[in-house]
């Protein structure tokens, strides 16, 4: 990296250490690594800053660990991608998607939980029906137990941006409600606040386990 | 809000902060999310202030993070509820009519497990009875695990002031036994202070738990 | 109680906080109390003093909160016990007993997790044969993983000076090996240290939680 | 032990407690512990400190309260273990073992989890093959979740050097992925660094996990 890449990088860490969206994701970031929703590295977390940027985790940081200086600035244009900190991770793709279908989105969450991972799995169709949980409620928007509250569930790919355009194709046709499952892989959640973010993430991953001990109890999927 | 307004909820506010009840019951709040019972801001507890009065917490704050200025008081009469810092949420119907049920009731505990949770959708009767567990001398009145213990389960609906009607009535010809389940929705204790009330929640969580594993591995329910 | 009564009880307490047995048990109780194994202030913990006396936990302490002032000195006289501060719980009849068979026991400690009540509740045989587990060397005398590890189940009741003598006679007959399980009730273990008796709790946890595991995932118990 | 001998230990738990390695190594068995992942003093956890010599974790000690001075340094020729403060345990004829197959493995952990242990006794193959899980890319090398990830099973036995011949005759003839597991016994992962063994862990636990939950839900091994 050229000197004034380092100097830039420098710059941008000291601005993201007071940086108050920056120090509230990665307590946030740490929080979720203490429910063991992002184990090995697993995982990436970011929150908008302005209309084209956000803060996005660096790869391959323990989320146990997180600081803001494990926090980079990317931006985006369609699909294009652009950190001046180096080459974003893969996943960053889908974040920067959901951010441009949504203006009002403020924070995307990636998580691995063992539950949602396996959940993803065992379902085989495109969405899941939730029904009959007080939690549903959780998810903006939901106000009974009675609704019928979908899940979409997407097949796994290392292709990251094309599975970005599946999501973008999906997001015209049905409704999201906030999270997404992609199979054998983990959860996406995203919200207005990072409060709103941290209660999709908690709701979704609630109907997810009561689901799963629904069926092993039952052995009807 | 009014001026006034502002000014009587500053003033509550602090009187709460200084109140020994708001204090004990946010640390016994944030030990309850410790135990992932009050996921997505789910759930509510209150403690009675005098006769026809409790400090209630309000809808959608974080228990992990409770602390006094986020609990608020509510009088009630009959099925009216009163708030001076505003209308109070749906749930506190039926805190307020377990308060007007018994009058040596201190404390309320309502929490939203996935064991309690999944165990109220697969049990489809208006009750279930425990027996042969040590743990249920816990509950308040028992003295041997040969009883047969009861927990009653309510369906869910959004319209709790009928909620509170059902287990008004049902307070008269069956015993509750310090808790309640609502289907889908979760679990109501309560207790004659913070730690019987507490005493109550584990007591119960735990016998929920056992039941479910144990027809994990019989597949008797 | 008389004066004289306060007296000694102040004295005692002020002995206790300062003797490192009493500390040392207490923190093993709160980590204890930490793995959620003596929930709704069930359980009991003690530890040798001498031939005659050992200190025990009052009943209905939270054991996460666990301090020296709760802890009772309690002396015996083959089926008599004494404590100079009130009447003991029924339980220490069971401790006393142990102590009483091996001059070498230290620690006693008797727990409630979900996973021994309901394993406890499963098995419907006198004793149930670990084997193929290398964690059996975590208890005292096992050497290999071949040998064939007995764990003795009492069946539960109310009287505990009847069961304390099944267990006197179960000893003279079967090894007990440092714990045995009372039916819908809990898990007692023992040791000749506190590290020894924690590593004996966390040994016998750990496979009966494997085999719940085994039975769950093959079906056959 | 000699008059010389007690200046070695003094001296060399002197230089551990100023080792950043140890240091390290200790923090992330804290960890380790705090997963309950080697319970009952189980487990070791080695750093290597040169070509021929590793520290090595003390037989006996609670990992949840691992310093320094629980570390031993171990050297090895071949087949023969060296120690200047004792006989080393057993288990650390594996570690060594590992170290003299690839030169640049730097930690070597082994872990007891009851789902790793479980795991290793309901699988009856000598391989278990990992597949559709994103997970798989935490461990090094794996690119895809479309690859399929082995996992190699020995049987347990506790003629360690023989287990470490068996291992080093697996190493020439298929991968073994920086884990192994010995049935009935536990995991063994491995790295480059203390970050990618902390990885590996936490991946193959993941995969594990995800495993026996779909197993529980299918009913398909």
């Amino acid at each position: 990296m050229s000197q004034s890449g380092l100097i830039t990088m420098n710059h941008m860490t000291h601005i993201q250490q007071l940086n108050p969206n920056a120090v509230a994701l990665c307590s946030l970031g740490r929080w979720i690594a203490s429910r063991h929703w992002v184990p090995a590295t697993g995982g990436n977390f970011s929150i908008r800053q302005d209309e084209n940027t956000a803060l996005v985790t660096a790869s391959g940081r323990d989320k146990g660990e997180l600081s803001p200086q494990d926090l980079l600035p990317v931006s985006w244009q369609q699909e294009e991608l652009f950190s001046p900190l180096g080459k974003p991770s893969a996943e960053t793709a889908l974040h920067a998607q959901l951010y441009q279908l949504d203006p009002a989105i403020k924070v995307v969450l990636h998580t691995h939980s063992v539950a949602a991972t396996v959940f993803s799995r065992i379902i085989s169709t495109e969405q899941y029906f939730f029904s009959g949980y007080e939690m549903q409620k959780a998810i903006t928007g939901v106000t009974s137990h009675e609704q019928s509250l979908p899940l979409a569930i997407f097949d796994n790919t290392q292709n990251i941006p094309a599975l970005a355009q599946q999501v973008k194709h999906c997001w015209q046709t049905k409704p999201l409600n906030f999270g997404l499952l992609v199979r054998g892989h983990g959860l996406y959640v995203w919200g207005y606040s990072l409060e709103q973010a941290k209660r999709h993430l908690e709701g979704w991953e609630f109907l997810i386990n009561c689901e799963l001990e629904r069926i092993k109890l039952t052995g009807k999927p």
